[in-house]
């Protein structure tokens, strides 16, 4: 069933979800496809399709049973599996993400930190401790890590995600403004905030020369 | 010049100027688009369309002047302006946002931060006080705040928006899991970290599936 979904629809799966889990299901019993797309600005028809590729619940007129929408969501995304990650990279953006507790929710568990800095290797921060990156091949399978998360600088990013990759990572979450080269079968999933601001640095400029 | 250039090309601006940052310009001189695209995995003809659009410094033979490139792509994004942005909503993420230090060789500055929580109002976080989420109206103006960025709960999210707009603010960086609506001439760049893990989460149990 996954293999249908596309990128579109599994991006606001989770809106979805937050927002089943944001009403009080003591109150709210049933829920449409309606009133989930009037609360997150969505087309109606859009929610109804989203939801019925992930859920066979849905009916007619009463719409979702909201409890049994929660957990048919909670349960095509794998936020009850837990997915254990590394970070490599313990700069700035890197313990800004160690330091998140909101992972835990999507089940993303942090299970290692990497690092080439000596001042670094072996300290403990944020209740994480970090290893040299030289590890990576022994302590990725040892804990079962399937999820890299890259936050080094652009130009070491390909040889960490090459080592990341031969030590069984699957799927790769890129924080550095480059392009990674995978093999077939790892997912690169890129998260480019430098570009966010370059997007919303030129909109300003734009406005201001207008005005 | 600006209009002309679109969200593709903004995206991959950011990994020319970090990569030129990463090369020590006292050796490399000169660089061409091809030695850019090989180094971040990219085509060179896109390469070179891209810093056409944004230097005029590029020759046949030598290619651009690294200074002179590096100078000219921190002025087209803005990057030298400096850009007041304020954080609504200092949870787990917002706190982890107003920790990062990255930021400010982005040209943004964080000039103040806002939640509905008594127990964090008037306290100081990460160096930065936080007000109540009613000075949203007097602060933004005075602080010339142009950024809003938008870390609160998805049902709370439009609301923060549209105080943020009446405030004046032009750019929206949207982290909350919702589609806001705005007003023509505001820019929403939305920054959906969980519908990243949710394709992540996805991608594991799919060839969890086929293996």
């Amino acid at each position: 069933m996954n293999q249908s979904v596309s990128k579109a629809t599994l991006g606001r799966l989770p809106m979805y979800l937050s927002y089943l889990k944001s009403i009080p299901t003591k109150e709210v019993t049933n829920i449409s496809a309606a009133s989930i797309a009037e609360a997150l600005n969505l087309h109606p028809v859009q929610v109804r399709k989203d939801l019925a590729l992930i859920s066979e619940g849905g009916k007619p007129k009463t719409g979702y049973v909201a409890e049994n929408l929660l957990r048919d969501l909670e349960k095509f995304l794998g936020y009850n599996n837990v997915n254990c990650a590394v970070i490599v990279g313990v700069g700035h953006l890197g313990q800004a993400l160690m330091s998140y507790e909101g992972f835990s929710q999507y089940g993303l568990k942090i299970v290692a930190t990497f690092d080439v800095k000596d001042t670094l290797i072996d300290k403990e921060i944020h209740g994480k401790k970090v290893f040299s990156i030289d590890k990576i091949p022994y302590l990725c399978p040892r804990l079962c890590a399937n999820i890299g998360i890259i936050t080094v600088p652009a130009e070491a990013a390909q040889s960490v995600c090459d080592k990341l990759v031969e030590a069984g990572i699957r799927a790769i979450w890129n924080f550095a403004p480059v392009i990674l080269n995978v093999p077939e079968g790892i997912l690169v999933q890129n998260e480019n905030m430098a570009a966010s601001l370059a997007v919303l640095s030129n909109h300003l400029s734009e406005t201001m020369n207008k005005s």
